[in-house]
């Protein structure tokens, strides 16, 4: 298993979404997710997120918020805790990430990109600004088969989070 | 590094603590603490947070609360995420458990035991029923060295912690 970090930076309505292209082995090749990565020893979720924003953005956070973590259950896959992040303010210039392309995109516009399935009951989460989080997210290859939200199973395609 | 569970049941102003003293290596070998362990594969924290407190105290939790992480940080052990609850409703009987012996202690007299310097700091905070929290404890041996709360430097041992 291992502990991951996920970051969606927030600007007018947008989030900032890397399109990973660009990484060996990457189970998510050509998905759009956030930033971040793995944990290095002795890193809280914060170190991690922080380090991990500058490295892949060149932007230094300075306003986030801790929103939830992801159990990432899959057949084919480590298991995997990420932990979620949004953040709203930030230092520093952009720079050119060597995982993927760096991409603004309009917050009602990212459902449409190629990003797990799962993904969109977390940006529900977000949008609705739920307290912190726990969801479970079961996958088969790439296909969504079980979700759990705070330890209640929830059906994952209505998109109705139970409260 | 690892993740666990720890987990605090509550019931008339006293913690169920377990007085750690029958574990072969336990490095919390006569301390208090709550119930919980570690994260077996594909566990999301309230897998793993039900299956210890069941193993450990033959109670099932029907009601919970995730409170907080604590990334525990040692010059000696494993980098720690304890992933820290507390509950208020379950059901069963209570049996022995095989690490220890299980005692109710009052709330205000769980300062006074034998337990680790840190976690007097996550006491305060679930007294003061803070939203959920990130917790970060430094030790060199079994003495606190830092602790940072929601990636702010806080003083450990003024027992003011940053709001």
């Amino acid at each position: 298993m291992k502990n991951t970090t996920l970051c969606y930076l927030e600007r007018d309505g947008q989030y900032l979404m890397l399109h990973r292209t660009r990484k060996a082995g990457d189970a998510s090749h050509d998905k759009w997710l956030g930033v971040g990565g793995k944990f290095e020893d002795k890193e809280s979720p914060e170190d991690c997120v922080l380090r991990e924003t500058k490295e892949e953005t060149g932007l230094t956070l300075t306003s986030y918020r801790y929103r939830g973590i992801v159990t990432f259950v899959s057949d084919r896959l480590e298991t995997e805790y990420m932990h979620l992040f949004t953040a709203s303010c930030w230092q520093g210039q952009m720079t050119a990430c060597d995982e993927g392309e760096l991409v603004w995109v309009d917050q009602d516009k990212v459902m449409d990109l190629p990003i797990w399935e799962g993904d969109k009951i977390f940006f529900g989460l977000l949008a609705e600004d739920r307290p912190f989080f726990s969801l479970k997210l079961t996958y088969v290859g790439e296909k969504l088969t079980g979700a759990v939200l705070n330890g209640q199973v929830m059906d994952p395609f209505s998109r109705k989070t139970p409260q």
